[in-house]
């Protein structure tokens, strides 16, 4: 049997993952990466943890747990793979299973032939065509060697920072230029932070975060250009809401698949304008396979085909890759969309389907807005945070989001998990999750929520979202919101509405006469938990048009610190 | 129609949940709370956290989230349910369909009917006849009054505290007592610390952590009696190993199901000597109902009844009883036996199966011991733990646990969602969870056991356990152990067994000739990742007596201090 010849083009996360893998299936096969870059196996994601200092040297991005730099002699040594960095693949001839390169140093071209061939060539920001987007002091984050010229200017004498797009990487990096103190404006051209990721009530709450942080966020913005001084040196940004001044501005406005050799080699390309590849990653051409950034996945709640570039996902196609150019048949079922970040103080998270896709896909849903404490209430350390599920109307779970202080991942990864099986709320309430004061609540937020949903679909609770109640509110609709909450808490924070009413929850058995029967009632507390039960008592007194604001006071997106009619 | 008589007995947890439930159902049902104590719906999981002062008033444990305590007139006012308190609930006549009752204040007899009567009357902790166990100073925790007085021990001079039973809440007031300076000995008469819940290997880590933090930890230790001075206070507790001296003593044993007044009453008692209910949790007398902590649950891992009181659980029994007992016909799936708990900095979890469960009910695995960190290993405060899977050989997910600063409780969740859906391992590498530096690994943890387990069952992987290269060494056996770690790494930490033969692995392939084919091998380094590559790389070079050592350095539960014949 002849030595198998298998060649990876592209040296970060899925390429050496299936480089890796293949050899520890198959000792003796010949197998050569090409990287054009010079450093191999960074961990990208940790590019804005290194702009912030969080991570010292940008070689500890490149190493591995045990401190060793995975550099080409390492490959060699450790791996039993050959590497040529600084090496371009310019073209694949698929007939004769040869790729074409060019030396980077030497401009030399030369060629090699594969059995198996894998693409893992990754995908690079974006720099959309403003006027000015080449100025010194403006930086886009594609590699370590970007973040490090993005950390020299920061430390460097620059005090303003633009970010343009309120994505992940543009959130992470206004966190890490912050802690340097550095003045930082984040402007999107969307409604909303995060719009790909969250619906309004949970991008309202990180908005709001940010600001508190003192990052000034500018939504619904267009940059039009950027201005530079005599030198070449960027000092502002146009947009159409003013000029923002700025000495070093970082466009995070999108990644796009690298997919230029794969194109050329006439492979298909799917309808995200990424690789399209089969269950077993394989390409149009049965003897290429591609995995990571390059290619788009399978999203598992909507059935179609996503680009949602991520280094989790890199990683498991590349072990996929590694099993099937190796004889195995491994497959790779798809994505549920999962993202997390940390903002400042904030854990953000969103798996499988927003309320904002369901509409796009026209997904019929019922939706929970519950804010919450991660641990048990009377836990001093608890957290708070506001989680938001969606599930179909005969109850299966679609999706979660949550944003807060308090533990969201976990939930995100139980309900990432339970997306996976096709659950539905009523088997995620009865889950059983970790139990201790510490951790969670006896009845936990994500249970909760789901039980939340299970009152609606059976019809025992009736909700209307905070975004309705607004809807109302402007439309200057006369009704009642039924305030259920304790004189104490009403002092702390009192809405001006003059459709307020006030009636403590124990009180509201004896009080029922002082409401109408014929008005729509809105009843809330801090969380609506008080406020579904004060509903579930007027039900019993024959009122038929009360509901409960979704997420209470601590759920509405707006500010609670004047007339609601002029926010 | 006639209004609806619904009798609970037991005011904690299951039951108002329960009684809160029917009423948001059935807003004219008649709903009684039989309580035989003074306090309402306290949470008993809090006490330990009131004892060490993290939460300041016990009244704390018996408020809502809104600050409200959960009195009689609470209930009466919010939840429009009567309570009767401190009264005692003596007998059932099912034939009747009414409950006999005492009051503890004066001693009156009454009666009241029901149509629909509920069990949620809880456990007590045993104290075992030990000799001295009616002492002053002898404590068990079964309410806030008993951490009250526990509390007030504690702080009013107490400076030598013992802890019979080394289970979760022997473990958490532990550390609720050194946090205030006393000298804790725990004592168990298992071989180690939590024997219920975790295997050999990840208790010996909680042990150490234990013996850390300044706690004198007794395993294999019984308890012969209890001695007292002049006064009748406890002043030394008298174990088979030693006398250990005490101010204080909890008795935190075991806790027992209640279930006199269902046995009284003829309903069927389960193989656990907890009362037995059906999926609606019905009991034999099909219009009374139980849950909480005295009814036994299916374990859905090993399809037997176990004993596996929990407050979580208790909050769905009520849920699910609410519905029940009001028309609805909601199913209680059973559990997976998942506990978690804090122990100083080390979070401990544990779900589905252990290893000492799969070898007592004769159910065959294949095991993972996975140490590594939380988020990815270059970001500044990941926290290591160390992961214990377990599979069926066919792959399938049986159980999860881990130990350590790391975030134990999220993998936990999951493994405990993903065995609800019976996942396989390979199912579970191909989750979406999320993915950021801070909280994940771009392979977590949980994935990477995954994928070890996945590696061992399709022939790639071949590992033995380190109890059982314990064994070899005690044994005598001659074999290699190859520490394949880099020089630096061996300087730190190095093993004084003759057995030892370090060739790093990245001069591995040069060095083979160094190594015989004819004497087993067993590859490890820092947690066995490089220890498995070396395992494949000498398997490429023809030899067939090669594994790693699961877990490598990290996962050995022994002493690495001294040669590990003598540990």
């Amino acid at each position: 049997m002849s030595i198998s010849k298998i060649v990876v083009i592209g040296g970060v996360a899925c390429g050496p993952k299936a480089a890796a893998r293949a050899r520890r299936r198959e000792p003796d096969a010949d197998i050569t990466i090409i990287e054009r870059g010079d450093l191999l196996s960074y961990a990208g994601c940790g590019m804005p943890y290194y702009i912030q200092g969080a991570i010292e040297t940008a070689d500890e991005l490149m190493s591995t747990a045990g401190g060793v730099v995975r550099d080409a002699a390492f490959f060699d040594s450790v791996k039993g793979i050959k590497v040529m960095g600084r090496t371009l693949a310019e073209s694949i001839d698929r007939e004769r299973q040869v790729v074409e390169m060019v030396s980077l140093e030497t401009a030399e071209k030369s060629q090699v032939p594969y059995d198996k061939l894998v693409l893992a060539v990754g995908a690079d920001a974006v720099l959309p065509p403003f006027p000015g987007a080449n100025l010194k002091g403006v930086y886009g984050l594609n590699s370590p060697h970007d973040a490090e010229k993005i950390k020299d200017s920061m430390l460097n004498g620059c005090k303003r920072a633009v970010i343009i797009g309120a994505g992940l990487i543009g959130i992470e990096v206004t966190e890490a230029m912050a802690t340097h103190q550095l003045s930082v404006t984040i402007i999107e051209m969307m409604d909303s932070v995060v719009p790909a990721v969250l619906d309004f009530e949970t991008s309202s709450k990180l908005e709001k975060h940010l600001c508190d942080q003192g990052v000034c966020v500018m939504t619904g913005t267009k940059v039009k250009e950027l201005h530079g001084d005599d030198t070449g040196q960027v000092n502002a940004v146009i947009t159409d809401q003013g000029i923002v001044e700025a000495d070093l501005v970082l466009i995070a406005v999108e990644v796009r698949p690298n997919i230029k050799l794969a194109v050329d080699a006439g492979l298909e390309i799917g309808e995200t304008k990424a690789i399209k590849v089969n269950e077993y990653l394989q390409t149009s051409d049965p003897n290429i396979y591609a995995g990571g950034d390059c290619v788009e996945n399978l999203h598992l709640m909507s059935g179609k085909p996503a680009y949602v570039p991520l280094g989790s996902t890199a990683n498991k196609h590349g072990r996929i890759i590694g099993d099937n150019v190796t004889g195995g048949s491994s497959t790779f079922p798809g994505v549920m969309g999962t993202a997390v970040f940390k903002a400042f103080d904030f854990n953000v998270g969103h798996t499988g389907l927003s309320e904002k896709d369901c509409v796009r896909l026209g997904i019929p849903y019922v939706m929970a807005l519950t804010p919450g404490p991660d641990g048990a209430h009377y836990y001093p350390t608890a957290q708070s945070m506001t989680l938001k599920m969606i599930a179909s109307p005969e109850g299966k779970l679609l999706g979660v989001q949550a944003v807060g202080e308090g533990d969201v991942v976990k939930r995100i990864d139980v309900a990432a998990t339970a997306l996976s099986c096709g659950l539905a709320v009523s088997e995620i309430s009865d889950l059983d999750l970790g139990y201790a004061p510490p951790f969670s609540s006896a009845v936990d937020l994500l249970s909760h929520a789901a039980n939340v949903i299970d009152n609606k679909i059976n019809g025992l609770g009736r909700a209307i979202s905070p975004v309705e109640v607004k809807h109302m509110i402007d439309a200057e609709e006369d009704f009642i919101l039924l305030d259920v909450r304790g004189q104490h808490e009403v002092e702390k924070t009192s809405l001006k509405n003059e459709r307020v009413v006030n009636i403590p929850l124990g009180t509201l058995r004896k009080r029922v006469a002082e409401l109408p029967k014929d008005k729509d009632i809105i009843a809330f507390c801090t969380v609506s938990l008080r406020g579904y039960e004060a509903q579930r008592i007027l039900d019993g007194e024959g009122f038929d048009r009360v509901r409960f604001m979704d997420g209470g006071l601590v759920g509405w997106p707006y500010s609670l610190d004047q007339d609601w009619r002029e926010t």
